[in-house]
């Protein structure tokens, strides 16, 4: 297959963002702006100066005037004054000023208009600055990267409404056979219904192909021929799958080498089953003969033509159901009483499969796209040690681990 | 959640069989009629009479007589006579009078008429009967199941076209927040996109469900309501994310709990991101209130929504990529010079996941619909023994592992 493999049968095209998921990029994406834009809190608080609480402790708590509200959605225009704090909720926009925010667990009312708080914060303390889910100039993505759930969110967060992602490739389907009569056909006795054409449909749909069926041929070198010939011209590979008696394969192996160079590539397998599996290229676009066995045919299909659909530019999002065992690369603590989910990246180091804890501040979008799935830690642990065999929940993750 | 999971959101549709991937069966499917629906050979050879090989041995040959061959996709009319063979192709429908088929490579060609054979087949030997894939009147799937590519050529191979299946579960996802302004708004500062209405169309996508936007809502108990409302009308479940100032996820509970009974089932979940997630159901449908931050909102939408999007009928179609870890329960050969792939059916017992192989006739359709996934013999190896661990490459398999 060395032969087929670096043939880029990739086209791409420009298509709204809602109908990306799953798709591969065809080009980088950079940082168009600078999100969130602006420096934002992730608790709910008080906005302050973190210089004001320094040397708060247990007997000399540091004491604020709480100067106003910064509303949701608005940019605070008054600037805080030395020793003010103004009320902040999560996700709003720090005033002026401020450079950290207390959370309000930490702090106590004191009379109508102060807080006092018991310990200090540093800058930058429960905020997240302008630019550090995306830094505009910088590559938000490479080129051929996958678009699960989450990568959609973090593209429409700077305002990507259309995508430039490689195409699904076009994958002409022909069954031959004399004894194959078509699924709406009332086979007559030594006569059997076309399973091939059906069940790679769905294997090239499930594999982020195109599937486009052109139905069941009798095992004459004409016919298949005019047959290929006009599946050619309209797609972009080229299954043919079956002939069952023995002279047929050899038809197909036959138009291949008429139909132009290089032609046929390799004619047979050591795999079983899958070993009258055949392949060529015609002018760039790779051609199979398939088992007719359609079990066979399935086989094959994972093995040759699941791996160029893949390169194509896309594959079917893996998730959810079943976890992938891994070894946890570092400890993990958590809180007794509920459960925790931590976010990890899969990485496959000396054979074994490590998930890495992407770790971050709770409000950045950032990790959720890093991360390839959770683990997570049940309500009554207080953590897990490193080198713990864990299952991962994929959120979706690429085919290459 | 125990109060939401036995609601039974499930509609039914009919729907072409080539658009049925990744659906579930509304109803169980009977056999409506044998398949193959004749005896079929398993391999190319002479058709014979069984009876009429017994005795063969090494020094002891039978000899046939060639009385003609099976010509593919027709009925052969003439009967076998005492020690006369067919000649015949995988496939081939068996002459009346033969029970079993000489492999080619078995016999030796004696003349210009006639064969030998040193070893006796059984009778049924190298062939599928007429009712081996399918017995007319049995059940081909329960309801519920899950269709894979296999499975929809397996349907074909009976002749449906159409078939019952359940419908996506129609998901509202609406965002709030007064700081959340659409994908397509320059956000001002104090403002950002609307990620999260991204994010969870992906999301209800990849689970099998067709979501539905309704856009973004100020935090606005009035503009809330009108919202849930209207999503209400034209949804099976409704997602409403965010709500990032303190009191804004209270509108929603208040929201669910006057739209109608039972109102809301649950208000903050022992779940760290996600704790703020809050869940109702109206009038059997049911209300989520996913947390704003985007990262906690797919997090509560993997371990509250997502098993209802299953339970509803249907679930995205794991495969390829990662293999799944399992122990193989037999011990399997194989032989040295080809890579070998026997299909497998994973079955959890007393906690260990087992790659149980299906083993079959090889012309048969039924172990390809019966597998979950591939195991892979190398070229070099000559078998695994029972009890090794091996990896499994999904074909596409069900949630509940």
């Amino acid at each position: 297959m060395a032969a087929l493999l670096p043939i880029d049968l990739r086209r791409s095209e420009v298509v709204p963002i809602l109908q990306c998921l799953g798709r591969r990029l065809a080009e980088a994406v950079p940082g168009r702006e600078n999100v969130p834009g602006f420096t934002r809190s992730t608790v709910d608080g008080y906005a302050v100066k973190a210089a004001d609480t320094f040397g708060a402790g247990d007997g000399a708590p540091a004491y604020f005037t709480v100067a106003g509200e910064v509303l949701m959605g608005a940019r605070p225009e008054q600037a805080l004054e030395l020793g003010e704090a103004v009320r902040i909720s999560t996700g709003g926009m720090l005033p002026p000023g401020a450079d950290a925010v207390l959370m309000v667990e930490h702090t106590e009312l004191v009379g109508a208009e102060g807080i006092e708080v018991y310990r200090p914060v540093g800058p930058g303390e429960n905020v997240i600055y302008a630019d550090e889910d995306i830094r505009a100039g910088t590559e938000v993505y490479p080129a051929n990267n996958l678009l699960r759930p989450q990568d959609i969110g973090y593209l429409a967060a700077m305002g990507e409404l259309r995508l430039n992602v490689f195409a699904p490739l076009r994958v002409g389907i022909i069954s031959t056979g004399d004894e194959i009569v078509p699924v709406e056909a009332k086979p007559s006795p030594g006569q059997v219904r076309d399973v091939n054409s059906y069940s790679l449909y769905g294997q090239v749909l499930l594999w982020g192909g195109e599937p486009v069926l052109y139905g069941v041929v009798k095992d004459d070198i004409t016919l298949l021929s005019e047959k290929l010939i006009q599946a050619y011209e309209s797609t972009d590979l080229i299954l043919v799958s079956g002939g069952s008696s023995v002279g047929a394969r050899d038809h197909t192996a036959e138009i291949i080498n008429r139909m132009g160079a290089p032609g046929l590539v390799f004619h047979g397998l050591a795999v079983k089953p899958g070993k009258p599996t055949l392949g060529g290229v015609v002018d760039r676009k790779p051609v199979f003969g398939l088992p007719g066995h359609p079990a066979a045919a399935l086989i094959a299909f994972d093995l040759m033509v699941a791996p160029l659909l893949k390169f194509g530019g896309y594959h079917q999002i893996q998730t959810g159901a079943l976890p992938v065992r891994a070894l946890i690369s570092r400890s993990l603590a958590s809180a007794p009483g509920r459960e925790e989910y931590f976010r990890v990246k899969l990485q496959r180091r000396q054979g074994v499969l490590w998930a890495d804890p992407v770790l971050g501040k709770s409000g950045l979008l950032k990790p959720m796209v890093e991360a390839d799935g959770l683990i997570g830690v049940p309500l009554a642990s207080e953590g897990i040690a490193a080198g713990t065999e864990v299952d991962v929940v994929l959120f979706g993750t690429d085919y290459v681990l």
